[in-house]
């Protein structure tokens, strides 16, 4: 079949999602990751709406794109307003991207009671801002809004609607199930009615209000789409949008389509991650390809076949999507994980070691309170390092103490008091902060940095918090994961405990612990 | 078209959802919520596999099922014994419910790999064990496993075994994807070849791999398929199964076609919610139909449109569903979406009142500080009351103290102090919690309960930290976000500050204020 460009909305449609925010800082992160999948198009943002937006588009001009081309999203002109006068327009522009996104209506119902113009005008605001745009020498993607409930209420002038795009000169006229609502075969029999009627390529643009977008997406494809929008995890605004993780694969892998480079496809996994943890939220286990669920079996029946041949259970080798297979109940690939982790480490450890297996079994637990090693190499360093090595921890706890105090109309002011033992030398000292955490890395710091000056190019680079058992109230459990770098290169370190105060000081006693000891093998590859 | 009869696996194949684990009360509760919502079979478990699902099927007898038919599942008898001697064909006669399901094989690969036999005794299996379980006074439902890709790798074959449950007397030959890899087209395309070989009815299992499994079972009931099986909230291994929460509406709402009761459909999303909170899973709010935010709306074009007419953002009416619009306060969203909430709330202001701007310039200027309305109904409210209402504090802060303490080896403790003042009241007192967070939420409440007695009806029943610039690491700004219920109804609030302390500080008293006065308002509807 035909190939089909990825044309990527979470930066705009998936920041509509109640509960997602993201920081420019965020979106540029993001938009580099997207670069480097392979994806054709990134839509960056409405800079007409939204400050931050026209941020966005400033500083991403600082990053050279590999494969996407950077879209601006906004709406034709306002009616009875010369295209070149209208704001709106004019923000697009000042994007200085290369790709415009024009939204407009092809409902009548819509033009006459949410525009309150005519239809003639509605055509003509199409035409113009399609045609000025591109005139301007950007490429003009038009986002065709609520054109299968538009087509169902006024056909005709739905499809006037997608030519007056076509004349003015749009790239792609993208049909757009606003309301998310449609069916699978109404999408199929309109993308087919609107290829015989148009010549420009088509795309889609599915809401998941009726949990069938990846699948209307799809549809729309096997009838002739060329285009497929739709965001990272099917973040978006009510239930959604078309989620890019599901339909990549479903189009590479099912349907032979080429979309990103195949190759990449194996980091399907580690990019919805990545983009969950930028969004900071928690990234649903089942879902479909990358969960970490997605491939995971419970005993019986289906665990006994699998071990005889992975198709009996699985529709796809999970490594094509960068996932894995769980078998839950499964000390065999635990261990041998562990074992990876050793030779890793040039640790020395007999497979047959009991001390290995009461490590598997320690890790095991601490994973069930909560722990997560994944980015945290240096937590899961210190603790194998603690089993075998005979390591030396370089300083120790006394004692430490904490006050936060506020009063009335007064800033909160937050101080750490702090008893620390290095070898024989005992320091007591204490630091003041922004806020407990902040004051509490600050009194580390500074006990410490007279015998460990090296401690100075250590600064942290990232801090998250992440409450387990939300449910329970500020009685939860809490995971703090910390990123620390010392210019040369970072690691992560991970605490858990009821109290925040508490999972920061050891996710900050293992990031400077684990500082120390690279620092003594400076031959070590990072 | 045709009526479609509702096939629930909830909590059989649902059970086998990773997290999921439900006693046996818990599944006669939902057993008997599916029969008072008019589902026609509800299947109970597994009696062969597990001692937990016989209890089951012993205790619903005692209850009278109004709509629903309960079944019992078991697989086809082994290789090479008599049916009659099959112990797990003895269980489901065990079981003493009026159907049984039988799954069988249909994929050639899989009755020599997995099973490990002939093809021509495979068919034997099928046909021999529904015809017993007939000729015991059983209707038998017959689950063709992996039907789908069993067809692609040897079609005749496949045929071959849904015919033999057809001779066998099955009174509905159901085609399961149960790898859920299969698309759409694909799935009408083999109802149909199935529908012109057999004259049996046909059902549909699907599962989820490809995050297509609502669209499937669509696509089958469109090409013929009178009984769709699926779980509520689409539990179920590795991706799930087919949602029927998703799958109703679509069908009666967008089909026509006849389902449940219809005036049943109106406690779709409390049915939702209702299994979530006996499978102790925190629902989706994206979730379609009955997601919290499946009707919420961000943007501002979205909130000025909807304030004209529903219908131009919304696929159906929430009420159809149970379920309400929701409009979300944030940066993306302009002065209608304020003007919604003055209306909700029956604030008489001007849309021409300068003190309205304000009030959105200082919403959108804390939204730039990190604060998120949306979900946080209560902050925004107090914020709204206190700028418009005369609004009174029930209660001031005079100064609160937190401390906390960690000593080498021993758990950390944490204490706060405070001292508050309710008019002319002053309360000094202290408590403790296991995180300083704890310990100022259990001070907060000891200070005020017994000036406010009906805060002890309120919990939090979520708290949630997001850090902001996670780069400036322990110095970064904290956004908190608390969910407060009261037993009646729950509310969200949001704090922001460097100091987590006080963001945390600020959530909680809006909680408390928030909860107050919606306790003087008992006319209010919530």
């Amino acid at each position: 079949m035909h190939p089909v460009q990825i044309y990527d909305t979470t930066l705009r449609d998936g920041a509509q999602s109640g509960g997602i925010s993201f920081s420019c800082e965020d979106k540029i992160k993001i938009a580099q990751y997207l670069d480097k999948m392979g994806f054709h198009y990134i839509e960056g943002g409405w800079p007409g709406s939204n400050p931050k937006d026209l941020d966005f588009f400033h500083r991403i001009r600082g990053y050279t794109m590999k494969h996407a081309k950077i879209a601006a999203f906004g709406s034709t002109r306002r009616p009875s307003v010369a295209v070149e006068d209208d704001p709106s327009v004019k923000s697009i522009l000042d994007a200085q991207v290369p790709v415009a996104a024009i939204v407009g209506k092809s409902w009548d119902f819509h033009v006459r009671r949410a525009l309150g113009t005519t239809l003639e005008e509605n055509l003509s605001m199409i035409r113009e801002t399609v045609a000025y745009l591109k005139s301007c020498g950007m490429e003009v993607v038009y986002d065709a809004e609520h054109f299968f409930d538009g087509y169902k209420a006024n056909a005709a002038y739905a499809l006037d609607t997608v030519k007056a795009a076509e004349e003015g000169g749009a790239s792609t006229v993208v049909l757009c199930d606003t309301n998310g609502g449609s069916l699978p075969a109404e999408i199929a029999e309109l993308v087919q009615v609107v290829r015989s009627r148009l010549s420009v390529p088509i795309g889609i643009h599915a809401h998941n209000d009726g949990e069938m977008a990846v699948a209307n997406s799809l549809m729309a494809v096997q009838a002739g789409a060329v285009q497929v929008q739709g965001t990272v995890n099917g973040y978006g605004e009510r239930c959604g949008n078309a989620n890019l993780c599901s339909i990549i694969p479903n189009l590479t892998l099912k349907c032979g389509v080429e979309t990103i480079p195949r190759k990449k496809l194996a980091r399907l996994t580690e990019m919805s991650h990545f983009v969950s943890e930028v969004a900071n939220v928690s990234p649903d286990p089942h879902r479909p390809y990358v969960g970490v669920s997605a491939f995971a079996h419970k005993g019986g029946v289906h665990v006994s076949a699998l071990l005889k041949d992975y198709k009996t259970y699985e529709h796809i080798e999970p490594e094509l999507v960068g996932n894995q297979r769980r078998v839950l109940v499964s000390e065999l690939s635990g261990m041998s994980n562990l074992l990876y982790k050793y030779k890793e480490l040039n640790l020395q450890v007999d497979q047959q070691d009991p001390e290995g297996r009461r490590i598997l079994e320690e890790i095991k637990q601490m994973e069930n309170q909560g722990f997560q090693f994944e980015g945290a190499e240096g937590s899961f360093v210190i603790l194998l390092r603690k089993a075998f090595n005979g390591y030396h921890e370089p300083f120790s706890l006394e004692a430490l103490r904490l006050i936060t105090e506020i009063k009335e109309n007064n800033p909160a002011y937050s101080e750490a008091i702090i008893k620390m033992k290095m070898g024989d030398r005992v320091v007591h000292t204490a630091a003041e902060g922004n806020g407990p955490v902040n004051a509490l890395d600050n009194a580390l710091r500074k006990a410490l940095e007279e015998v460990y000056p090296e401690i100075r190019s250590m600064h942290l680079s990232d801090y998250k918090v992440r409450v387990l058992d939300e449910k329970d109230g500020t009685g939860a459990t809490v995971r703090v994961h910390i990123e620390t770098s010392n210019g040369k290169r970072s690691w992560g370190t991970v605490g858990v405990s009821q109290n925040i105060i508490e999972a920061s000081w050891q996710a900050l006693v293992d990031s400077v612990a684990y500082g120390l000891l690279e620092d003594d093998n400076h031959d070590t590859p990072a």
